[in-house]
């Protein structure tokens, strides 16, 4: 655009190409060290790659092996590529799928290519097209259930696969039988590569990811609420100065869209074995139960950040008169929420959160009571409506986090979360005689006992 | 539990060991008659790929061209199960993806053969190792890269499988080359099958989901605000008897899950061809952009929601005061998001929801003067919160619908969308002449034009 002549801007372009490509490679580079930085372990997964496949490429290329397998050798390095996925749990998954499926491919492909080869020559190809036809349908079909879809998708797509090839294949039964069981060692043999290299070199184990993540949700909602009140309030005119550290105040936005994540987590851990702190039969379907609640949360406090941010705001003044309270209900929240974090985090169990939630409901009762005696009596309705609407969600954020403390009670009796050591238990017990609940080992009922007076 | 004697339960369970699976059978048969029933696409697809495979057995089976492709014609049978997807945009990534990582890895494979083989008998299988061991690594690790795992993933894939099959083989240089011609070859075939059989028997497009899905979820977002009126301040009567048509209601709920589903759709979308309605290029990250605003509208509405449901409600008579203008801008901005849905649906322009978006602003300007003369006067502020807060929502929920609108508006120039025929223009002007804004072309400034009253 800046000049005038065609030819010549195409020329200066021309020039520039060196410099333009130099410079993506460059950024390229840079974006790859700062991935490598931040999650060093995707180095290690594409080193890990590297070593399986360089161990079954020279298994296939060494004579010995390779005339025993013959062609069929190369299922192997095939199956260690597809097979061999970041997390542990992924790769068990696949790995078991893809064995079971041509073991049972294989089974049913030899018995349609016994009927088939029995029926005469103009029968054979007929009956071998509808076979596959019906085989193949049926199969693409189940693919469609949520739970197959879930769990099974690849176990099924390499059984129409296995059955296929097998059945279609034109040989005699006994070089079928031969093939088959070919197919069936080099698959079997590649999963297991994959596997034990997966899982014995720094294990990426998706299981831990997802509590991690759970816990990390959690701790987010906690951040945010902790200095919610401070900020809506005006308090911390020493933070307004540095915005550098105002991150915690958008961290909770990755919790609003991290329902598909966590079901993928979930359904992926289900096939790791046990490792360190998690069993095998973990309770990963209540980490989604935990997950829901947090993000119901979340969408609270969404609405709270954007009264924030609001354009009408209720004189500074008006929000004076109920900041004592509305703040203890913040930052008690949040503690509470922390708290949950770190008994998920741990595996420890805890009750501070009652406590925190004790105080915080004391809180809400005291900001009734002076909701009730007329205050703002002579402020415009208007102007009310912004901080009556933070004191509704803030109400709101109790009964949610409420739940969240069922749920996460739920986990630590499923997955057997240790009680804490005694020293803790002491300073526990020291909270709690200042709060006003009994500690007490039936958490449902405790529920129960305290009277729930927020709104929904 | 019920029987005393163990043997007996034992034996009771075995008894009815048989009519347990009869009655699973008949329970997934039922589920499978209901999934048919609600998408006879999935029946479509399933014959389509049983179809799919058929001819590409058959082919296969038949001895002229299997003695022309050897063993490799099975890859044929393998590509099209693993290309063969739901829809065309996913079967014509993998195929592309497939052929062109074929191709590229079948070169790149040859010229690292070569150079193995070229260094003597030793150095052959070392030279082979760090070979497979740095591809593999090096491209493992690029998959990492969001931007090449939403379109290469697949094909990242099968350049290192092709790498490796094709480098470690072992056979002669002439017969590496004819192994390459022939996997290539008959890859393309099987890519070419599945696409063919994919896109000219009933094609399930993913882009037009997509479009769908973006115009659904905005009709299923105005259908909550067009019912929210009169069910939050009690005029539905008839309406509360028959709970059956409350659906409404919870139809935007699963607005607020549906990043990660329409992120996918756009990403398979961009491989689609030109097809109905649609062009080769058609600017399917702006309907990202309308869904991502639409999702942060549906937080608003959850909210809303919630204050139906409520615990803590104010008394009717107090929430009749602001009921007229209240229904209003609900009504109205529903009516906006109906007016989008169906501008996004029919791909034909409208200025209709300009008018309904006015219309709703005055209503908010008459709703800041009633607030303003001191309504409520002699009310508490606790019972004033739950009203004062839906309407603070409510205003919220107008500006993210201008945002929708002029998103939709920005989608409409993108993607070409119709101008609407001339009786339906002059009715349209006529509505204008109603409200107060000017029908002008350029929306940008037109939205600018217009104050924004409500908060954030």
């Amino acid at each position: 655009m800046a000049s005038p002549n065609p030819e010549n801007g195409c020329l200066n372009k021309l020039k520039a190409l060196p410099q333009n490509i130099w410079n993506k490679v460059v950024e390229k580079a840079n974006k790859a060290k700062k991935m490598a930085k931040d999650d060093p372990r995707k180095i290690i997964h594409s080193l890990k790659v590297g070593l399986a496949l360089t161990l079954v490429s020279l298994f296939f290329y060494f004579k010995p092996t390779y005339d025993g397998f013959g062609v069929s050798a190369m299922w192997a390095v095939l199956t260690v590529i597809v097979v061999f996925e970041y997390s542990a749990g992924a790769t068990m998954g696949r790995g078991l799928n893809r064995m079971l499926a041509t073991l049972i491919g294989s089974s049913l492909g030899f018995g349609a290519h016994w009927i088939a080869t029995h029926s005469g020559k103009t029968g054979e190809p007929i009956l071998i097209g509808i076979f596959v036809f019906i085989f193949a349908g049926i199969v693409t079909f189940v693919r469609f259930f949520p739970e197959m879809k879930a769990r099974y998708d690849y176990g099924l797509l390499i059984l129409v696969l296995t059955f296929c090839l097998i059945s279609v294949s034109g040989y005699r039964d006994d070089e079928v039988i031969h093939m088959a069981h070919k197919r069936v060692t080099t698959i079997v043999i590649g999963s297991i590569i994959s596997v034990v290299i997966c899982i014995l070199i720094c294990p990426v184990w998706i299981g831990e990811d997802l509590h991690n993540s759970i816990a990390g949700n959690l701790e987010k909602l906690g951040n945010f609420l902790e200095g919610f009140g401070s900020e809506y309030f005006g308090t911390s005119e020493g933070g307004q100065a540095n915005n550098t550290n105002k991150s915690f105040l958008q961290g909770y936005k990755s919790v609003l869209a991290s329902k598909s994540s966590e079901e993928t987590m979930a359904n992926l851990a289900r096939w790791e074995p046990c490792h360190g702190r998690f069993r095998f039969r973990h309770p990963w379907k209540q980490y989604l139960k935990v997950g829901t609640l947090a993000r119901e949360c979340a969408y609270k406090v969404d609405a709270l950040n954007c009264y924030l941010h609001a354009e009408t705001q209720t004189p500074m003044e008006m929000r004076r008169k109920i900041k004592e309270m509305c703040a203890r209900i913040s930052s008690e929240t949040g503690k509470a929420l922390k708290e949950l974090a770190s008994t998920v985090k741990t595996m420890t169990k805890s009750s501070k959160e009652d406590t925190h939630i004790a105080n915080s409901k004391e809180a809400v009762e005291d900001l009734k009571c002076m909701l009730k005696t007329g205050l703002w009596e002579d402020a415009l309705v208007l102007e009310i409506i912004p901080a009556a609407a933070v004191a509704s969600l803030l109400i709101d954020i109790i009964t949610r986090t409420e739940k969240i403390a069922e749920s996460v009670q739920e986990l630590a009796l499923l997955a057997h979360f240790k009680s804490p050591n005694t020293t803790s238990t002491s300073r526990q017990q020291h909270l709690l005689h200042r709060g006003t609940i009994q500690p007490t080992s039936d958490r449902s009922n405790h529920i129960i006992v305290i009277d729930m007076p927020a709104s929904e």
